[in-house]
């Protein structure tokens, strides 16, 4: 029985040895990830029993998916097996300043983005579980994921579920108002929202002088208690600063800053949102911060999406431990 | 201005390193293949100056085709980019005896499946030319890419080409009602058929006691004046003897029989008719089936889909020349 | 609920990449394997409900290995992790005619070797459960892993389950007589004994004139049911021809002989006791040698340790399909 | 037809993986490069027409160095296969702070340095050209290529063509009298100079206040009529800043400066020369300066000599975008 | 004869390509190391003949370590070969910022702890030397290696070389207390002492105001005449500052600074213990620690725990010539 | 002090990875290799004395040789480091039936071509020393290294040793008429004699009915007392059978033949030549065709031109030990 659920797509990411032009690519490295699996995986790795629910094609490269998912520790229970639709695949290439890093989606037509709804038994995988999380990409992939996090949340409320959305507007998969229609009727149903400065108000003309501003009109307008942003200084592609931020209606708190080498930056945001759970589900913002910095940081030194973090090293990043080798 | 011009799509070829599961990649080698691709390296390597015409999508990976196109020095000056349609893959997994290798396509909405008519000026493509090659995989594509064979056979008669076809049927693109009935038109424009006789048994009931028959039942029916086969021993994945055949009208050739370490089996269909198409260019068919042969049997020792081979290899193996290291 | 239980060590298998000597390795290719754990996998990839019941360190090289069972889809619920005892390893070096390949542990004090007995409470393990599995090695790596497979053993009959032993005798790990004092109480126990026709005679002095004189031994000393052997031809390394057979008291069934390709010649005996198992729970001794031998001979064609099988090639190398490439 | 032709040696670079020393190496990455192929390279990417005259070995690795040309989108017509000389090579190793990187020639008897005048037929090669490109490497490999130099320079100033050299000296090909006594009459020709302030000085004994001044002696004394230079910041390996200073009799420009990050330090400064020759055919000297400076800051960020840019990133880079993901 | 005589352990070393976590490895890179042999290659890289005792597995890693000594220069005849005892082996996880470089040992039982007294014939391995080095980690390892230590260093008293000895504390393989009571009576045998200021406070209490009071108190309590440390600042994982101070009697003696860009932190301080005994036995304490410094600073440039130096890029380093390509 | 001392030429080899043509290499492995160094490795790895005499290049490149020959054991002290000349190379590409592998020199105007004869201090090297081993490749680079061949094979005489010679003919070398005239003089000093059959017809016109014949007329024409010769069957690529013959005026004598499965196929006939130097030191002519098979069947299963093999497996493979895994 999982405590927590995510609910989303998941691709193959290819992407050629580091620096290489992938059109000069002569070997893709394979990794996998997706917005929401990679924030169950950070909630496994630190010792919560979390179940990701998706759709992968009947075919290697979706079975190369469910495999690692589980490698993660990640339960795959809930995922379906289509015959239908393709396998979501990002290809990646890595930058160097002044080149950023850049990526190419070959996602169209994907097993989940065919995904109709009814399809899951929401009141059963939700038994016995305390949190439902969910990105705003999943509702962009195609009318019938959208229809699919719409019964996703009015089960999950039944439940009596926490449940909380990570905006992620992606510009590539819909336009402003598109995604503003989709998501409008989706926000009230959580409690706890990952929305940058930017996304807030491109999408919805939130802005405010300071974050309990824009905190508070997140509250106002959609109902939501919690809101949660990174914040992020990018003067060089491999090395970057960064921090968290969080408000609700009676307090805002800020996590120290951290300074990071960045080994892969992709899924920072994601981790973020694992060490904000964590940190909500057995403790307070303040802590919900802290982890959420800690694992977005760390995340940035790892291989891949999937925040394969340990717990004592979250705990010595939190701590300000010294960067001497351990041995 | 090229000798040979050839038509049809290539595609990015992903592969774990040999014999690893597909499921368990952990980096895929990058190669390209098509077969009309395949067949215009073979005769660029043999010294025809040689075009292919294709449509690519304007993309890394669209462009990563081209380099590697223009690496082995056929001409990409007709290819087009297009900003509609995926870039087409296939994933390949190797197998050992007793399991086959495996082939999995994702090609569907390609930028060449979503070609329509008219869009090559295929009069100026001919100009100069006296080779027109293209395979049933193209024509199976879509309705589009059907349509712009028929353009192109249509000119190469006014160009007054030497056409051939290599029937190439693919299970996985149409069945076989479909492809009878798309095929059959085209046929009678070619002047050289490569058809496998059990595909010519199965789309259009050809069968005999001799492949002088079944020769002449393509002459008769479709007024074809060659008609090329392979023959394939395959007790095991690794070693395979083969050899080719070929009748016209007055004569049957057989090369000699080939004892082969097969590297990567791909594309050695399409080398052989490179080897076809040199030899009828520069002598007769006797020199046609030898050269179909050797290019065929030395296809198999190289990796990737396209025929790196040299002229001088060639001819060493047409003369039998021994084992030994060349140094 | 586990339909199938396994009870072994794993460890993590370090090879230079092919053919390179060990002594001269600039970096080793990781896999995972164990007796039982390859049995276990087999049955997994076959479609069954199957846990794995193991020690691992608390280390990161334990997590490795328990992070790679659940990605075989084998239930990795009732690994303990033990702050005492190493990670089991053993170095691999591939060979090639005439140099055999060859293989050092280096397991001493291993984690699971450190066992001591009524750490695991089997009653609860083998709740809802059919088979048990266990090789000689468990027994062999010390007096505590001896002692628990007893304890196993009987709750196994307590429960009503199906009971196999695969002898497995490794010379390094323990003499003949230790080896036939330890195995002896344990033997009968088992409904189904895997043991190769040398292992019979060096242990117990098991020989007959055929194999069904020796399975009729086994009976009547042990009391087993059904006794299953491999039988190998190896006059080259990458080369081997192999068949299955089994005998119980009312019949003797032999698997065809199958020319494999090696690939990865490790673990191909634990894929054969998985065929075999599959075969007896769902059918009968014929089917049972069917599977054993198809598991076996495709085994050898896939790297590391684990049977990496898929239930439609283990059909396909039943019914003797061809070796085309599947496209 | 060619815009713009360059002339020079090209060799095979290996290198170690990153930081591994030379005499401990078990692989070498493979790349080519050349002053004038790497150039114009970067003018083929931004577009242009470009067609690269050289000579190389008629061997394995000739057609390697071909192969990759065409490859990269540049006209290797004129290239002459030889069947004398070796083919060159540079051998090179990644060092980090405070250990600079290194490399070894190994380029005595080249094909290259083994030409002999009047073997191009330099006025059909500039038959619709617009723009010529040398550097000071081609007149230092030997007596031969020098002579050569002299008539393609002269042909040029038929052929009313731009003429650009890059003085390049390097003191490993030949000393500064040598060099000062061969590039005296050739640097007339040109109306374009690439010349850091060192060479200048350390060659011509040119120095001056200002840049401004600098080029004021060059156009005194040879009638140059534009002048340029890199300007570079190397406290570490693997950071830099530079900027690119440009000056004609009119005016004087300084790109931005660049923070880079860098990849693969080779080549840059032959890609600001493309940067520069492209702004110069396309606009003026400040285009010239903020082309040749975004190229030289890109090309740090990719792995080879050979820069391959896309015209969007220099736009970019131009522009000043910021460094996040591009998705 | 060797000129100096080193005595340790070496290892072989074990980690996932650059960032991959351990518990998710597909390969790891093996490199051998151990501190006294760290300092025997870089001497033996600046010209000196050294010799480097120890015990080694009669096995193939045991070879490897051996044919890896002998490949750096340094001589191995006096190495043992047991058949007692593993192969020490540890495993390497890089980090980056926050996260640290992280290392677990996998040494008990190995060939070398299993060393008893009496086994090496010290009179005649130091007959001609001038110098014998250890570190506190060899008597860590065992009784054994302890009572080595100290037959050892009463030999090479009586040979009267100069003796140096490197704290290297250990936590991981013994305690302050046990460290203390064995370090005791073998210190006073060592004319230079290698001990950062923390071993020296922890295990001694030894603490002063300057870096001369806690030379001076070495040199009370236990007579020792040089004392060496290093002074790194470390606010990222992969750029560092460090240089290196001694102190004896009349002198103290600091090098430059040095910024470094990391490409492995392991083995530096053996590689700085290296450059001191270099310039002690060269010249005086300020060539001392500028050697040690430079060693130290390009060490950490250098893959792998051993400093593959070459004399003149120490020289670079110590004249402080610029970052440039060296062409 | 060596027992047995070799002399020539090593070069680099690159190769790409396997089947990879050279034309597309990415990367190159690197591995080293010259007749006499391979012979002399073979006899280390033996247990034999074994010093290699040569010239190698002041350069990494020459460093990374001398590293490696240390690595395997053989003693390098005669090894002279030249301020002249290039390091040899050789370019390797791995064929497949039909294709044989293929090699290209790249080894004019190395430092060991521009030896002068009087450098060696024959005398001195051959103190202590039972055997000298030279091929025809020495004499064959120079009129220097001619020379310095004929002054140690006077030297060696002078010093009573057993002296070998294996012709080796290189027809990229020199040619026949060259390679007779220099290698007639040179016979005579020689009581074991390596030659072909083919080398002996084509050289010499020496030819006959039996081995027996051919033998004798190397002993009548030049003196020598024993000659050797391998036997190879190559119908495929990567499968031979091979055997060794050896007579003198006593005997003949023919090893077993043996089937090989190729890893690579270079430097065999040198590690033949390692055997029957052991064999005839310890023992009698039976002896030497035994292990002279022996250590050639062997080296084809190893990467790279040096014979890595241990006096274990020759036993085992003069034995005829079965090939199941060994463990």
């Amino acid at each position: 029985m999982a405590e927590i659920v995510t609910f989303g797509e998941a691709m193959i990411r290819l992407s050629p040895p580091r620096f290489q032009r992938l059109e000069q690519a002569r070997c893709l490295e394979v990794e996998i990830g997706g917005a929401e699996l990679n924030t169950a995986v950070g909630l496994a790795r630190l010792g919560h029993a979390v179940a990701w629910v998706s759709v992968l094609p009947a075919h290697p490269l979706g079975r190369l998916i469910a495999n690692r998912v589980r490698e993660t520790g990640v339960d795959d229970r809930w995922v379906r097996f289509s015959q239908q639709g393709r396998c979501g695949l990002y290809f990646l290439e890595f930058g160097a300043a002044p080149r950023p890093t850049a990526l190419w989606y070959d996602r169209q037509d994907s097993a989940m983005a065919r995904l109709t709804p009814g399809q899951f038994d929401w009141d059963r995988i939700f038994e016995g579980a305390r949190w439902f999380h969910v990105s705003g990409i999943t509702p962009a992939l195609s009318d019938g994921t959208a229809g699919a996090v719409m019964e996703a949340l009015q089960a999950a409320r039944r439940a009596q579920l926490t449940i909380s959305l990570d905006l992620n507007y992606r510009a590539r998969l819909w336009d402003r108002d598109k995604a503003r229609q989709v998501l409008s009727p989706l926000i009230p149903y959580c409690q706890v929202l990952f929305a940058s400065e930017a996304d807030a108000e491109y999408l919805f003309g939130i802005q405010g002088e300071s974050f309990v501003d824009i905190a508070a009109q997140w509250r106002q307008r959609f109902g939501v208690f919690t809101v949660i942003a990174t914040r992020r200084e990018s003067e060089l592609v491999w090395r970057n600063r960064l921090a968290v931020i969080g408000a609700n209606a009676e307090q805002v708190e800020e996590s120290p800053w951290y300074e990071v080498e960045i080994v892969d930056r992709l899924g920072a945001g994601d981790a973020m949102a694992a060490g904000v759970i964590h940190g909500l589900l057995t403790g307070d913002l303040q802590k919900a911060v802290q982890y959420g910095a800690a694992l977005a940081a760390l995340k940035h030194t790892i291989a891949g999406d999937l925040p394969w973090i340990n717990p004592e090293e979250v705990e010595a990043t939190i701590r300000g431990d010294n960067l001497n080798i351990r041995r």
